[in-house]
């Protein structure tokens, strides 16, 4: 086996290896070569190339969603390290570990006009669980000679001093990329290691030098031990709201979902990213409240609010309980909570799981009207929904509407922002889909690049939906080697940001076209021939039928359905949408 | 003539109209929207919209080089403000004035959980040459209630003390935009200014509401008044190098670079980025220096190094300079200097033409074998190197020799970093034609975004010469309205990142070509049908020279000419080049 020449490669190669981190996305370059040689000449690794660095980290994004554990990016010095800040500040948000190793100059040569160097120290400070910087013997060497130690040291002394500071420097990196790491673990979510490395660089030994010391993470739940207290609200509440965000699939045992639902004055919302599922359930929020008046707020205004899992797509409910606000707003979550409401006076930081089973036993449902005329409401909604579908013609919701009848079970759904995700929580999605979205910045910069790598992370088909803004914007996300066969993506096609022309703007004028919906003619079918996708499009409700009958059939490559829809029809057809249904 | 509803927006657009800041790249949003009326309802802007911040900041960073003058960016809050960040750092190490104006949520609305939000004050601390972070009346307002006034204050107080608040936060906002874009303007770099907007965004109204104040920018240059002590150690020196980087054309008068170049003693070495031409200069150092021996490099070492402009892409100049310590390093620029040989004595902050003319008339010329001979060494090289173009077959090196022949005068001529600019360096470049490339950080993410901006910034047609894996990166620079039909890209594909075979990796193993040279298959024709350029190529010298005829004519659409070249042959004609020229 071969291992870099350079001590501190070896350290970080071997601390990852430790500790787990199995899936290494590396982007070329030649200052990070001595990781590059460490991580992919050990068999341990699943190592993946991908040039546009943006891409690559949220690519990584995307296997750390599935595994949840850290995944590594790994780029050379320069502004490289600057293109993964969009896949790193949506970790931060969505709390998913992301180990990002930049290769560095030594400090001696930053700041002085070297080439592609920039201040890669603390650069994400904003956005980051934790940065390391670590350090290179040489520079400290440099800045130790420089101090002018006394003549009357002897030459001994010297050469002791040195040893000691190399012992400690490697001491000290290697304190710091564990406890970089384990922060990456412990508070889930994205970390920077900042490495200097000097030439040569691409040298390689046949035995590792150094044997670092791994350090445990520390992830016990924090456990609250006055639940009763907690519970006494509860119970003497009458209107008591469970509001789900972003949560993985399988985080909260349906036994307690079972459990809320069947308790008349609790009300259980869920967005569709929750991957939660129940008869009982309020599982498409704008559907119900997009059209309520003053009167009906103050109906479904309730005195608590339990919240579980990231963040809410519906800004419809978002202004209703900061306009009608709770008495109490309590949020479960190992990593924190938002105080989206302005009224939370409570985090239980735990598991889901297990605040509800300490929590639920103490509880006792109560009788209520809450719960059954809110369902019923929701149930004549979602009749009216069917009525309304029947009546459109072909156009965003209509699309949406066959796409989704038509995904087979067990499908993981991967969806990009801005509208695509709104249509889709209009839906009640199959039960069996796993249900993905970037909703930590909600930008429309990397979803595709998430997609194929969640689709890598994981052994389910994978689909992605996404808008034509959004799939344009990702385009280099096709640009790897690793998108699975069975990887399927369907683009809605309208020509433009649709979602602008839901918005208060002033639609249909030639500077609204222009510089809000940004409307253009460009379709996926180039970059299908470029990548090697198979490619389809559907400017009809037939045509769309008919393709979506094969388009998840096994092929020998992945494939790419566009489905174009009409521009200016799809905002009436959407506006006109809520008041129908109410 | 209709503006914003809302004051902050008016005030920013106001003051960029104010100071003359012509060129607003859009992206599109909602958050934005105020500015975005603002500016695109006002005849006295040009407005672009490009939808990919990453390529719109790199668009923008080309007009501003050409103008050299501020352009501003405006993008909506979260995600989309850190896809701007690769191109501020190359405006930062650059030193072009860059003004990114980002809408962002009210202070109340950032850190708890809304849709689309990041924490953007001061995120481009490291690479930024003033951060404005404004204020809303709004978020004042809610935190002086929160203060509790006492209560004895009559209502009056209370209106009083909000207006004086009010006028107070508008005096503030606006000292800001002038801080902002004044050190833009002096310090010659890029500025963040982040924009709280509330809701109503998209409100208009018919007079502006606002009149802020105009505070000019202060470009003096700072004059050395002792510079008869810097002449007698110039003319008591022997041998003098003046070494010249990345410079504007035009930045230097010819008559003092004519008088320079009539000293014996002084030996002028430039970059193809310099944009200077003389007989009697050095036009391509590597070829003169990268196979000298010790015994040489003494005999080239200087007394004096005397540096102009950015960035120097040579490495073998810096080793040498750096082993080979001359006894001053002075450099002239007003924006600073980089200590890159770790020996500069003197920064003149200053324009290079009012330090040349104070400083030359107090020189003299010495008689010296230091300019005759090193100029006899190039000499040999450059006739060497015709000689060896002549014997090798075609590849990198030999496409350049005949790209560059066929590139008419009076182009502007934009390179890509990483081997592109290398090679460039080898040729003595056509003098009618203006050379630039980002060596601020000598990224691979924007130079094809910047070489488009730049055409938009210019009158001259101009060529784009790039890599493969560059033009990749880049490729929604092509997503947008604004190439010119005069427009022409060059592609030297070499089927992955050639510059890799050139450094002592361990090539032609499947770890190397996978993971260094990121070897693939992919050509520029797809993605030219999509974007609407028309597309040309070649793999052998004589399709080359067949194709280049007809290249430069006049057409009704932009052009890119794709160059196959061998990889594994390309390596070894260069790595044998510096040798056989000696």
């Amino acid at each position: 086996m071969k291992y870099p020449k350079i001590p501190l490669a070896q350290t970080v190669v071997q601390l990852c290896k430790a500790k787990q981190i199995q899936h290494i996305i590396l982007s070329p370059g030649s200052r990070n070569a001595p990781l590059t040689i460490g991580f992919t000449h050990d068999d341990y690794f699943k190592c993946y190339s991908i040039v546009d660095e943006r891409c690559a980290a949220f690519f990584a994004l995307g296997i750390a969603q599935q595994i949840k554990a850290p995944v590594a990016v790994v780029c050379t010095s320069g502004s490289a390290l600057l293109n993964y800040y969009p896949a790193i500040s949506e970790a931060f948000y969505s709390h998913i570990p992301l180990v990002v190793l930049s290769a560095d100059r030594p400090k001696y040569l930053v700041g002085i006009g070297d080439g592609q160097t920039i201040n890669q120290k603390d650069v994400f400070k904003n956005h980051i669980q934790y940065s390391a910087n670590l350090k290179l013997d040489l520079d400290e060497k440099k800045s130790n000679t420089q101090d002018d130690l006394p003549i009357m040291k002897s030459i001994e002394n010297r050469i002791e001093n040195f040893l000691g500071l190399q012992q400690s420097i490697q001491d000290y990196n290697e304190l710091e990329i564990n406890k970089a790491i384990n922060i990456a673990v412990e508070n889930e979510g994205p970390v920077h290691i900042n490495i200097p490395f000097d030439e040569p660089l691409y040298e390689r030994v046949d035995a590792l030098t150094v044997t670092p010391k791994v350090i445990q993470p520390n992830v016990e739940n924090v456990v609250e031990t006055d639940y009763q207290s907690f519970a006494n609200i509860w119970n003497s509440s009458k209107r008591k709201l469970v509001l789900v965000g972003v949560l993985s699939p399988n985080s909260i045992e349906q036994k307690y979902i079972n459990q809320l639902a069947e308790d008349d004055s609790v009300l259980i919302m869920t967005e569709t990213t929750s991957n939660l599922h129940h008869p009982k359930i309020i599982s498409s929020i704008d559907k119900l409240i997009a059209a309520l008046n003053t009167d009906e707020f103050e109906l479904l205004k309730p005195e608590i609010v339990l919240t579980f899992g990231g963040l809410i797509v519906s800004k419809k409910i978002k202004r209703f309980l900061r306009d009608y606000s709770p008495k109490h707003h309590w949020h479960v979550a190992k990593n924190g909570a938002n105080n989206t409401f302005f009224v939370l006076n409570k985090v239980f930081k735990q598991s889901e799981n297990s605040f509800l089973s300490s929590f639920l036993p103490l509880t006792t449902p109560s009788k209520s009207d809450y719960q059954p005329f809110w369902l019923n409401q929701f149930k004549i909604r979602q009749d009216k929904h069917k009525t309304y579908l029947d009546t459109i013609s072909f156009s965003d919701l209509k699309a949406f509407d066959s796409i989704l009848s038509g995904i087979p079970n067990q499908y993981q759904l991967q969806v990009s922002n801005s509208s695509t995700i709104r249509y889709l929580q209009l839906f009640d999605v199959n039960p069996t889909l796993d249900v993905f979205c970037n909703r930590g910045t909600s930008g429309i910069d990397g979803s595709t690049s998430t997609a194929i790598g969640a689709a890598v992370g994981h052994t389910k088909p994978t689909l992605f939906i996404t808008g034509d803004l959004s799939f344009f914007y990702d385009s280099n996300a096709l640009w790897n080697n690793y998108t699975p066969k069975n990887f399927r993506i369907i683009v809605i096609n309208n020509q433009g940001g649709g979602i602008f022309r839901i918005l208060p703007g002033h639609k249909n004028t030639p500077n609204f076209d222009y510089y809000f919906e940004t409307k253009h003619h460009l379709t996926a079918e180039h970059l299908c021939k470029m990548y090697s996708f198979k490619y389809a499009k559907a400017t009809t409700e037939e045509d769309l039928k008919t393709q979506l009958q094969d388009f998840f059939k096994d092929d020998d490559a992945p494939k790419l359905l566009e489905v174009f829809t009409p521009s200016k029809l799809n905002d009436e057809v959407l506006l006109q949408y809520f008041p129908f249904v109410k």
